[in-house]
């Protein structure tokens, strides 16, 4: 069993507050377990200055930030340059969020996510992508009442989750001092129907077999089916 | 009366919910009527870099955010350099706190004030340094129960207010629609017995009296005394 | 009586040499004593970037540095950021002066002020603020001679000064020795006809009663009518 | 068959040059296809300034960079800040190179790996890891020869290779042209005997079954046995 | 006799291998000795930004990197700022290869010289000026074939040399261990018809004689001649 | 004859106004006809951190600035980073009044040289290298008075002037818009027993002959020696 008494495949307790600041049209607070992310999505109406000046299509980047505050010993602010995780952690969730739309039925649109943690207990990243899923869809929800979208561009639901595997176990949604302690470390994407979008598997200190890597999948799978549906 | 309601003289619901995230040893959700923002104490046991070897002292400093979303139309992270804007408001929240502490009694340790803004209706910077006692007063009381402190260097309570005139009347504690339209602005900083820590008036548009000068210290006087009742 | 001889109400020798340096419009040597700023505007003809395209209006902003040879002891060059007292510095000598102008007189148009100095004794902000009235009105003169303005935009000529509380005795234009001492440090900018444009009083180390507040702007005013005979 | 005429599972020409610059202990060309990276290992006897200071252990670092004229299209310098996409690279190499070292073993010393591509067509960062890999056995070779290492630190012999799925056909060691239209693009790294290091699968177009994971694996594995017997 | 048993006047062995890299048009490695950069230019359709709207002209510029493998110890990467010394050496070969080549006749475009050490020994600077020549002339040479261009743009070959003083004597194409204890260092740029383009020469310990002076400019034109005969 | 009337070999008048500032130890206002430049020397008592510990020596370096005002056209201050002609200006004034110091005898000192133009009009790193040792001398008098130093290090004095060539016209001491058109622009540094500490001669528009090269020193020299004189 593990530290907190959770079985390995058991998740935390996960949970979205939508609508949890006034100014941003998608706001949300995603909570797994004591890791907390305000996770916001705003739109502009113009599509991103790289993009091809022929090209029809809209486009979703992402920003995560840690405060200070938010961890075990405070961290500094990331204020004239930012570190290779943080920037790992926004390709991340962009690449994933860009998954579930279809960018061309969002028209000449930039929407930004903005992932701030403001409590991190581990799984800060599969926490902002799930928020950036619920943010998004409230955010589009508003565009298709105010009729400024006639056709809802998300295609399938998404969600994210970790796993981890610590002393042979493979195990799910680790918090931060399992987290601190394992062996091999993934993050994984995946859509409603199962199939995948990002595997990232990382040895930290023992390399892992095929066997794992399918272990790893399974549970997964499992866990992101059920934070779907707590959308 | 004014667009919310309130008279001239009276302040928004001001709320001060403590220990509202774990791991920061002082840390306090502060809010002025829509106004909210996540400030939080946490400590060093080193003095600064820059303080002379042979000084025997604490110092106390304050950084100070607003997340994207907190404000009507996203604002830009200061992902590379701060803006005049932030940097004086850092600087003013940390010489207010300083002003409240005997920084001898502290002996060799830093304090970090961090002040993020997770929704912004005007009066961030009262707020924040409203907020910051608090804070820091979580901070001195464990660090008393803990006995790494053994005298309380909190030498009186402190509190901040914003006032603004605006055709010719003087009010209190702004929110950011009438804050935008203001022909005076100031911000005052008051101990509980009725001293003035800073007192910082600016004419946006409309040059004012001497008269008006004393206005806005009667009201700014009343605001802190309530305001302190509420920590 | 002070350090210098002086009673607490009186100014040190104030002198503007009006065409200090030959290529700006406008160029005045501005001297508090042995404070000594090089203060400038030039004009571009075309309105800031931020500025709405539908607003036919001007602008003017200020950039103020320290000569590293400037002060008592030398200080550092600022080559890849701003300190935040360099950034208060600028924004308080632009918002100074655009309180003293009609922007919209001024048609789309960007006044730049620069205030070099290059010796430091006390005061060079208020120095600073006093020099940018001369070099702009020196500017303006120009501009209306040549005929590229028909109309003059300067509303009223405004002057700074700085006060301080020091043993409970309060003093106006303090020299570095006073300054570095002074338990409360004022700098307030004033219109001719005595209405204030800037109040900003910061307790360095005692907090001030309302009556000193109000001691505080008397000498101000005293001594901004002075100043301003100088012009 | 693929547009150069190989199989799905086949791989280009890899060849490795050692000792192929004259100053840096560890230095070897690495070339599979196009694609050439001049990859040094450099040592300097202290252990990285983040270590504490009771922890005896060396660390191995990477930097990677692409020479502006190696790209089909001149691409911009680094020199301000780091892409999102070097960052991530650098940390890859890096991640990777330990694994296969015991850096107790190595002493307070720290590794620093040099990647420059000077010709790109697709796989640069799996030729940098395997480059690293040579490059460090040269270093460590010479260092066994001084006897400034006495026991050989290197666990066991890694390798990476690039798979992609593209129109559903699962293929290895994608070149540039291949990389730029796929569907599913991953790196894979793992040691001689089997296991994983690294998998890093990201759907860029469409999303991946679990059937395809396990193939990806598949044609992996076949792969890095191949280049390990080239090193 | 100097210490690789070279005469005063000798230069080392001379090579440049055309066509180094596929990708940039003009590609060549340049070797003097031990030290060897690849040198590349490469061509935009636009002339810079900061041309005036109404001037038709083209502008080549220089960027100019050491590999940190390159040098005997290895050095820093140059990724927040540029050393001085490599900006003086990126103007030197700007201005030196402009001044072989007619702009007007470029027509509207941007030619950007990368010179990148990948083996220092000394003349790292005159190595990429000639190299910068090379490539440019193979960029220049494609341009004619594919009729981009109509007219040779290219006035006459230019070459450059380091000559030095050591005790006395005067000696050319300095290698690293030499470049490093002389007391004079001179970079000379000449035209192949003895023109001087460019002459920087530096007490670095003791200073030099209007004599002197004359004998550097002596085996300057002597070793430029010999180099172009390469080209 | 000159467009201001002077013969080719004549300089502009030429002045130096020593004790300028009053806080640098070193201080004086260098003027070459319209053109001047603020040159201040302060000391540190502590060797540069590069230096290696077991040596005893002292360093002097220097830093070079345009007020913003003091071009025809505003300049920008370099606030973020420099430019490439602000650095090897620096580096020229540095390389060269080190040249004329025995740095042994200054001991474990950093010898700082500020030159910061107020009015620009051509020449002004000439003028910088002359008034930095005008400064210098004023330090060193300084320092020797005080029994700081107790042998003078200042080997013997230098100056430098410009020259160029315009229509085959070979002229010193080139003022601004002289310089902006001259098609061979030298800045030479020499000491008053005639020997070269720098000689940069560059090609701007038309190369030059070995004649020119030699007209150019005795000009040079001419104008040096009735620098020194004036010293």
């Amino acid at each position: 069993m593990r530290e907190d008494g959770r079985e390995n495949e058991q998740i935390r307790r996960v949970k979205f507050t939508k609508g949890f600041t006034k100014h941003a049209p998608g706001s949300v607070l995603a909570e797994f377990g004591d890791t907390k992310v305000i996770v916001c999505a705003s739109v502009e109406n113009v599509k991103p200055k790289w993009m091809p000046k022929d090209e029809v299509s809209g486009w979703i980047s992402a920003e995560y930030s840690l405060l200070p505050s938010s961890t075990n010993v405070r961290c500094q602010r990331e204020r004239t340059k930012l570190s290779g995780r943080t920037q790992e952690i926004q390709r991340l969730i962009g690449r994933s969020i860009r998954a579930c739309v279809d960018l061309e039925k969002l028209g000449e649109r930039t929407i930004t996510i903005d992932a701030d943690v403001i409590q991190a207990d581990g799984g800060t990243r599969v926490a902002s992508i799930c928020g950036a899923y619920v943010a998004l869809t409230e955010l589009v929800n508003k565009m298709m009442k105010s009729g400024e979208l006639t056709e809802n561009p998300i295609i399938e639901p998404i969600a994210a989750i970790s796993v981890g595997i610590k002393n042979g176990e493979v195990m799910a949604d680790l918090c931060y001092s399992e987290d601190s302690t394992t062996d091999v470390d993934a993050n994984i994407v995946m859509t409603q129907s199962g199939k995948i979008i990002e595997f990232q598997a990382t040895a930290e200190g023992k390399s892992f077999s095929h066997d794992e890597l399918n272990k790893m999948y399974e549970l997964a799978q499992d866990a992101i089916q059920k934070i779907i549906k707590l959308y």
